[in-house]
């Protein structure tokens, strides 16, 4: 609840963007943390921040949790927050257990999940990985024009006497505990989700090109409106895409100039759609090009893809580890498919790879009111803790 | 032509937001022009800035011409701009004739008329006409929340020296040179319109509220996306609005959070909606809050008029020595509504006021592409001056 204070909002709720005076405020909070415990402190050309409980075997690869602090800019306090704070609950349990590691067991913080400064998101974890050319994430723009590389490299000034690791070193496994961010838990009343994999997301930009003209005298047939092509392309995606486990968002929108009294000449908006099955998310997405150039009117569009993941299913074995864990503590589990996109989506494809779920209330995300029981939190924290201990054995 | 490179834009356009710097430094160009032919300078609390040609009766209520320097974030060089230039050059006319006008004749600037910075617009005719209360529009603020009166005590700060005049003194008459910013004049091949009125327009600010969720997880079906609300509003009123004569333009539309994976919470939009019959205006008007109130689906929806302009008619007599004018010089002439509001929209209830246009390349205006036939501006003029003459003699 320190954390959750660092970018609190009036609502309850976390603004905490990446790269940003306060993510740098979070970050210092959890050094002072690893510093308590006598972890070792590392980070990366791309300011992933890690934690390392040192193994009897000190070279070989880490067992590693951990997720994001970066938050949305009326986020909540759980999203990412928590999978972090449970890894420092973890790897204390794990001391106070008295029993050291053979493998080492690592906290990882990963830069700018959300991507709602930066975006698209992820990319801490896809530089670790290797999934996006850090020159394409370098490059990205914030609203007001400040590149990632700027804020980037302001962040690791704060902390000069932190040693740098490379990317992508190799790790025994990665595992995330995060809130479902959906009502399936609370309603099924149980604790712990071991989670199956992931849904699948493709994501657009559309830029909509129309021309300017005054509010009161252009007549209304000789208009080159962007705003109403814009609408008219979301009205015909919104019917077509009106389909059973859906989910369609247009998240930003921008008007220019944007203002009241001339006709908008541009509008650049988001998609985001997801499916857990595959086969129907390719063919919706593939829909999007066509559904635009249809319903452009008199303006010109262009369609962005901007990110494509495919749906994924985390290894059995992890499933296995983190659903016998639980049962060893005599906790309740049940498999779950993240609707939700993580950075284990990347780690995936790096090292064998798994999720555990904690209820969320009513499933609410990505807003102030998220919340979550805190025995409920504690429960995962145990799975973690056990599940961290076996893969380090 | 100075005046456009002052905020002139990389397209040929210009943007000088009122009380900017850019806008403080066209005052003192024009101030300088003032000085060069003798004129005396004033402001007001309101910063509109008048340049007086003694007449020799020096207590008369001045004639007046002029418009605004402002501009449109992507406008053009013409409007306003024009009108205040235009005076300049008729005011020198009449100089140069050798006669001395029995009134004073005076320019004015109006401040702040595009209402694209602090809306709406119209504030320094407004607040000399005393149509607006001057506490109203101090507390205004821009999208950086900036206030009004600070903007305004920046700029009266600049000009320390300038002798202030009180709001809404007495005027002759008040004569506004524009563009006409449609296609007309241009159609039928006629370089002088006579400004028969102005047509009415309403409005409207909408606000709709939903409430946030997370892209991936959250079903549609439970989701109140205010985007989507506002979308299926528009929709409706465009729909409803598609008659005859109609102009209805949403240009300022903002979404928050505005992010790409959270449902819109938010959605504030503009309504612009103008009709030359008063009746019709009425109607169409009164009909928005219940189309928005049916199409808000799962979100709540507030209904705001912000400005209510009725449709007006200038005197005939102004008319008459307009067109007397043009015919005096075998210029031909034609009377013409004026589609676009103006500030002589607000000295219309101050004082004898008429407007005289000049034609506009393809009726394109409030774009970067705004043009105009130089020979046509210097018509315009030419007419002005005789006008300005006449009502001062």
């Amino acid at each position: 609840m320190k954390l959750a204070r660092i970018g609190g909002t009036e609502n309850d709720g976390v603004c905490r963007l990446a790269l940003t005076d306060e993510e740098i405020e979070a970050r210092r909070l959890l050094i002072t943390w690893a510093d308590e415990i006598g972890l070792s402190v590392y980070t990366d050309d791309i300011s992933n921040l890690f934690f390392c409980l040192e193994g009897t075997e000190t070279d070989a690869p880490p067992v590693v949790t951990g997720s994001h602090i970066d938050s949305q800019p009326t986020g909540g306090k759980f999203d990412g927050a928590f999978g972090v704070v449970a890894g420092f609950e973890a790897i204390q349990a794990i001391q106070e257990s008295g029993v050291v590691p053979t493998k080492p067991i690592e906290i990882v913080v990963w830069m700018n999940e959300e991507g709602s400064r930066f975006s698209p998101g992820m990319m801490g974890s896809e530089a670790f990985t290797g999934r996006r050319p850090m020159e394409q994430i370098l490059e990205v723009k914030d609203v007001n024009g400040i590149r990632t590389v700027e804020a980037l490299e302001k962040t690791l000034a704060m902390f000069p006497n932190i040693k740098r690791r490379s990317l992508g070193f190799p790790m025994t496994a990665f595992i995330e505990a995060h809130i479902e961010q959906g009502p399936i838990l609370e309603e099924l009343g149980v604790p712990v989700g071991v989670v199956t994999g992931i849904q699948g997301s493709r994501r657009f930009r559309v830029r909509v090109t129309g021309d300017e003209g005054h509010a009161g005298t252009l007549p209304m047939s000789d208009r080159k409106d962007a705003l109403f092509s814009a609408l008219e392309m979301i009205g015909a995606m919104r019917q077509a895409f009106d389909t059973d486990q859906v989910k369609f968002t247009t998240g930003l929108f921008q008007v220019s100039p944007n203002v009241p009294s001339v006709v908008p000449s541009n509008v650049l908006f988001s998609i985001d759609i997801r499916h857990p099955d595959g086969q129907t998310l390719k063919r919706l997405g593939n829909a999007i090009s066509g559904l635009c150039e249809e319903n452009r009117g008199p303006c010109a569009v262009e369609v962005m893809e901007i990110a494509t993941s495919d749906s994924l299913e985390f290894p059995n074995e992890i499933r296995a580890c983190i659903s016998n864990s639980a049962q060893e503590l005599g906790i309740e589990n049940k498999p779950i498919l993240s609707m939700a996109g993580h950075d284990a989506r990347q780690l995936h494809y790096h090292c064998p790879t798994g999720m555990i779920f904690s209820p969320c209330e009513e499933g609410i995300s990505h807003n102030e009111a998220e919340n979550c029981e805190p025995s409920d939190l504690a429960t995962v924290t145990r799975v973690l803790a056990v599940t961290l201990a076996k893969l380090a054995s």
